[in-house]
Formats: structure tokens, sequence, C-alpha cells
């Protein structure tokens, strides 16, 4: 690939202070699974009694690890846990290789950590169609048990990292009846997908005390409104992985009634979801894509996502164009429900297109100048129900082909 | 825009001598509806009898000519007929003022050609949103009927372009009964989308005696295995357009039975497609995608757009990368049914995964050398039925991005 890539313009200014999570211990180490001169695995250890959710790629073509993590989630263990990671090889498309390779990391981190295999999660980043070296990632594991410490968590962040060119994190605190409950993740990933099919992994962290079922059914819904409203290609990874850890540890009880909690994991989510769009590879532009009057929630989402995944919007973008009309096109191919004389466009709080034509107040100039800015909200209504959606994505650039044109090796 | 692009490296040799089609007559004029300095309007007189037929855009958000000639593709009239399209402005997104700007041009071409209003069609090509100045087309209908003439249909070709960067056309000659058919189409498109909402516009005639009824079902389904089976970008137009005409005039009758009539209109359309593929905007490479296998032919055409439209196929083709992990993920994601340990992807003649992981025998050098031809055939075996579909796309490079997020003015 030729380097590291430089910072992304739209990268936060600084990596967030991510509290100690009590029950949570981190490790990294530099296992040479495939990068030179940088860490690549990282390992966490999860209190007894932490309670486990996560959600997982649809792909019909998803990796070992991630067809693993799916058989365990739903598991009643209470014992402690582990997670395991490394990047530079996605160990995706790999056959019974890769499913042995798996097994042999997860059984050998159990092992080091003393924990139940049913407990043990990892995750794999990187190249795919590769066998994955486990021996090298083995090899470090009780260098990695012997250096856990609870305030490793940066240091994780950057482990995860393939083409990401900023390590991801964000943090919340919320109070429970004056109790305070922390939660603190780490995400990775540079687009959907990052060149050699690397993947959007996340992993968050909290002390609350939360039944699994609950915390599941918390994590997939708040992944919907935030991970799965977002987009920088198109392409979806075979490796998508976020899990999420409860410890328990902060003795405060949570159910579904503690809006307070949902409100700081999805604020939590959101950041990171945020933090990858904006690392997307060759992204200038962050762009909200927020539409209203829908049939549905539904239709409005497959509107929103049909704009964001545009070609025609995205280049319009990066060539700061107020081309409106390539929105119209975005909606009219979506399939679902529209009217083209109630559909209305807005750049900002910019009145566009009003009801099937071009706002007689617009002006040109007005949109040009919006598109200026490094942020850019678009808002469409449909004029036809209650439906709405919100997705986030970025623009598409000569940074994004030169990323992704390149060869391989 | 900054001048004309380059010549599509691409583009056929020459353009084809065209047969004349007996009972159709073109004439092209310099209305300015948007360009200057060349000819932008076409006009096509058919003679009595002749049947139509068509197939148009299903984007929800529609152009009011594409809306006109759906309401009387189906007319049972037999009249002469007429067909005026123009570029430069596609009227698409105007609202009444679009409605009544179709209905001044196709109501003044009716009357210059002394034909029904519900015989004459009509399509608008170009940047949306913007009111069209249908006076200046309608200023020049006694001029381009006064040069109506029997050869005019390399003008006509020229007079359709937007940001196309060569004039597309064919022809087949078909015997049945010993007695001879002709077919001549031409067609405009620069991706599926061009520039300011530019169009695929495609006019097919033919001396051919058809019903109306069965004109329309082979053209119908003649389209579905041709224009829609190929992608620039993923982008509908809002004003993509196919009229056919057949005119009668050689007297030799059609029926469904002519499989080969079928063929060669086939045979013309997929000639058609593959010049608006090869005339992508900014492609450097022509891309055939055929997949088997899968549970249906539906299930097939799903798989091989997926790959066809994701940008990480498109850009490690623009890269001559053979990289075929991103396959895999495309196939992954598309939402058809597939097995990741049924998979097996060729490049050209070479066997690169064999059912779910990398064939042993293949070597990076053979996939390597395979992309550096400028047409480039992928094969996916899904191995779980008997379902095919081949698609055609082109790849996604610099030369896309500088054509669309350059300004609109």
């Amino acid at each position: 690939m030729g380097g590291t890539p430089p910072l992304s313009p739209l990268a936060p200014a600084a990596f967030p202070d991510l509290p100690v999570i009590d029950g949570v211990e981190f490790a990294t180490a530099q296992a040479g699974v495939k990068y030179k001169g940088r860490t690549d695995v990282m390992l966490v250890r999860l209190a007894p009694g932490t309670a486990m959710a996560g959600v997982f790629t649809r792909s019909a073509t998803r990796s070992a690890s991630v067809l693993d993590c799916q058989a365990k989630i739903g598991g009643d263990g209470t014992g402690a846990a582990g997670i395991v990671v490394n990047s530079g090889n996605s160990n995706a498309f790999t056959g019974q290789n890769g499913i042995d390779a798996t097994r042999a990391v997860t059984a050998a981190a159990a092992r080091a950590l003393g924990i139940e295999e049913d407990r043990m999660f990892s995750s794999s980043t990187g190249v795919i169609g590769e066998p994955l070296p486990h021996d090298r990632i083995t090899d470090k594991l009780y260098e990695l048990v012997g250096n856990l410490q609870s305030t490793g968590i940066t240091e994780a962040a950057k482990a995860i990292m393939t083409t990401d060119t900023y390590p991801k994190g964000a943090t919340a605190e919320v109070l429970i009846d004056n109790q305070s409950i922390k939660i603190a993740g780490i995400a990775k990933g540079s687009g959907m997908i990052a060149p050699d099919m690397a993947t959007m992994l996340v992993y968050i962290f909290t002390d609350a005390e939360v039944d699994r079922a609950v915390l599941q059914s918390m994590v997939a819904a708040t992944a919907d409104l935030t991970f799965n409203c977002i987009t920088v290609d198109s392409d979806t990874s075979t490796s998508d992985t976020l899990l999420c850890a409860a410890t328990g540890k902060s003795g405060v009880r949570v159910t579904e009634a503690n809006t307070g909690f949902i409100d700081a994991l999805r604020g939590v989510m959101l950041d990171l979801a945020h933090q990858v769009v904006r690392d997307g590879e060759g992204a200038t532009k962050f762009v909200q894509i927020h539409v209203t009057g829908a049939h549905s929630d539904a239709d409005a989402r497959t509107h929103a996502l049909s704009i964001a995944n545009s070609p025609l919007v995205k280049t319009a973008i990066a060539g700061e164009d107020p081309n409106w009309g390539r929105i119209v096109m975005a909606v009219g191919k979506s399939g679902a429900a529209a009217d083209r004389d109630r559909l209305s466009i807005w750049f900002g709080d910019v009145l566009v297109a009003d009801k099937g034509w071009r706002c007689p107040d617009y002006r040109e100039e007005q949109g040009a100048e919006l598109m200026k800015d490094e942020d850019i909200h678009i808002k469409v209504d449909l004029g036809l129900g209650g439906g709405v959606a919100t997705v986030w994505t970025c623009d598409l650039t000569h940074g994004y082909i030169s990323i992704n044109a390149d060869y391989r090796s």
C-alpha cells in the first residue's frame, strides 16, 4: 500500500480520555500477523458475571470468527470472558482452515485466561482469503495475559486499526439514582470496508449490571440507529462485529426502563459511528442525510441510503456542487414510495426544491456557499407520511480511488 | 464542464454503416436548448402503420416526457408517428411547467408532421430541474420537417448526445423465408447516468411487420437481457427511454415464433448496451460478469449486479488488481442466497477460488496478467442451482471522479 495514509482531514482533534471500566483489562502485542513495527493483537479480560451482547454482519460470506461469535453470544455462561482481536488478516473465505484457525486462537486464549471456551470471543480484520498464521497470535498469549491492565484501552484502539488514519474512542457517564455508570468504546473502520476487506470492529464496555437478554436487545436496537445508518461506499464487510460487555461492577442495575442508559449507550455508538465515517477512505466531507415524510421509517431509511450511496451525489458533494437534481434521481431509483410532486429538499436550512420543483426563492449561490462547509446537511421530505430516518456518509473523491485502485501488495 | 471530454479508450473504431429503414426519416437541427455550435434536436417521421413499443425508467421521479410516452405507447393508433428528442435539458423535476413544455413540443411537432398527437413521442436529456425552453425547439420544427431524409440516422445519433464521447449505432439484417428484414438502432448514454442527469436514450427502427403487442413483449423481454443488464455507477436516470418502431415496409411479417428476428433485435440492443458501457464515465476496462449456479436467474442477476456495482470491485479492476476477495464480499452482501463454501470464482478461464477458498493451483501472477486486458471476464458459480445471469459494467477510475465532481456550470 506504500506507507501510512495521511490523517483524515475530518479527524477529531484528539483521542478522548476514556475512563477505566471496572472489570475490564486490556493488553496488546506485536505478533507480526502481517504488519511490522506496530501492535496487531488486542486481548481483553472481562470479570466473572459480565453480560455479553453482539451484533454481526449479515453477509452470506461472513468469516469464521464472526460465525464463532454468533454461536457463542446467546450462551448463558456467567464466568469470566475474553475477547481476542488481530489486525492484518481477516481469516475470511478460508474454508476449514479458517474454522480451525479461529478454534486454535480461541482455545489457546481461553486456556491462557483460564476461562471457558464458550466465553472467549474473537475477531480478525485485514486481507481475506489468506490463511491466518494463528501460531503468531497464540505465541503471544502468555505475554498478553501478563500485561493486562485496566488502563490499556487507548493502546487497544490502536492495535485493531488497519488502514484507519486514527484510533477511535468514545465515552459517556450516566447517573441512575445518583450512582454513576460508565461506558467506554473503541472502534476501527475506514469505510464500511477498507482496502483488503478490512472491517468495522466495535467493542463497548460498561460497568452497568444488565441481564444478557436485555443488553442484547438494547445493543441491537441501538446498532440499527447508529452503525447500521452509516455508509462509506455501500460495500459490506464479511467481518463486521460489535461486541458489548457489561461487567456489572458498578453495582447499578439497568433495565429496559432506563432511557438514560440507553441514550448514553447510543451516544457512544453514534460517536464511534461518526468517527468511522470521518475516517472514510478519501473523505473530505461529513454528510448527514435526514429523510422525513416517508410512508414508514423503513422507506425513509431506503431513500436516505439510496442518496448516501449514490456515486453521483457523493461526487457532487466532493466537488462542492449543490446538484440537488442528483438527490431527486437517488430518491426516484430507491424503490421506496415517492411522489415527485410532493418532494422537497433542503441544504442546511435552505429550501432548494419545494413540492416537485426548484424553489422560486432558491439561488444557486446559496447552495454553493453551504457546500463549502466540512459538514453537509441534506434534508428530504417526501410529503407522504410520518416515516423518518437519518444516515451519515462521506463524499467520493480521488482519494478513494487512489486508496482502492492501488495494488494489494 | 470545461470542453469536450477525450474519446473513451474503449470506443469502437468507427460508427457503423447503418442501413436505410424503409418508412423512417430523420432530421436534426441546432436549437440552442443549452449547447452552442452543435445539433441538439432530432426529429423522426415514421410511416403510417408503424407499430411502436417502449420500455422506460421505473424511477419514481421520472420526467414529463417519459410519463407522456408511457401514456401513449399502448395506444391502438395506426397513422403516421413521430419522435422528437432534445439534448441539453431533461425537463425532469419541473412540475406543471414540465408537463406543459412536453405538451407544447409534442403538439407542435404533431402539427408540423400532420399526425395525431397520441402518435407523437418525445424525449429530453440533460440538466434537470431547469425549465425547458420549448420555444427554441418548436421554432425549429418546420425547418426539421423540411430536412427529413431516410439517410439521416448518423446525424440523429450525434444530435442526442450529451456527455457521450462518441455516437452509438448498431444494425442487423435477418432473412425470413429468403426475405430481408433490417434493424438499425442508435443510443446515447455515458453511464446509466452522465453528469447533470443525462440519460440513456435508445431508438430502434425496423422494417419488419409486427403487431404492436407482440413488438412490445419482444422489446421488453430483450431489454431485460441487454439494457437492464448494464451498469456504470448504479445510478438510474429519471429519463431512460427505449422506443422501437416497426414500419412494416419490408412486407415481411414477424411473430413470436421468429427467433431469428428476436436474436437479431437482441444483437442490436446488446451492441448498443455494450457501447454505452464502453463510454462509461472514466471507463478504462469493459467488464463482463457471468454468474451461474444460483437458485434462480433473479438471484444470479442480484449477485452479478452487486459485483458490478461494488465500488471496491470496480476500483480493484481499475488498478488491475486481481482482488477476488472483493468479489466474495460483493456476493456476501447482495442479499441473494449464497453458500460461502460452495462459491467458485474465475478470472477468464483461470479458476481463482474453488468451493470456498483460494484454489491451490492459482497464482496471483495469473490473475494480475489477465487484469491487464481491456476486456475483463469474471465468472462466479454459486454451486446452488441452475440460475444464470450476465451483466456488463466498467471500472471506477479517477476519470469518473473528475467528470462528476466538477461544478455543473
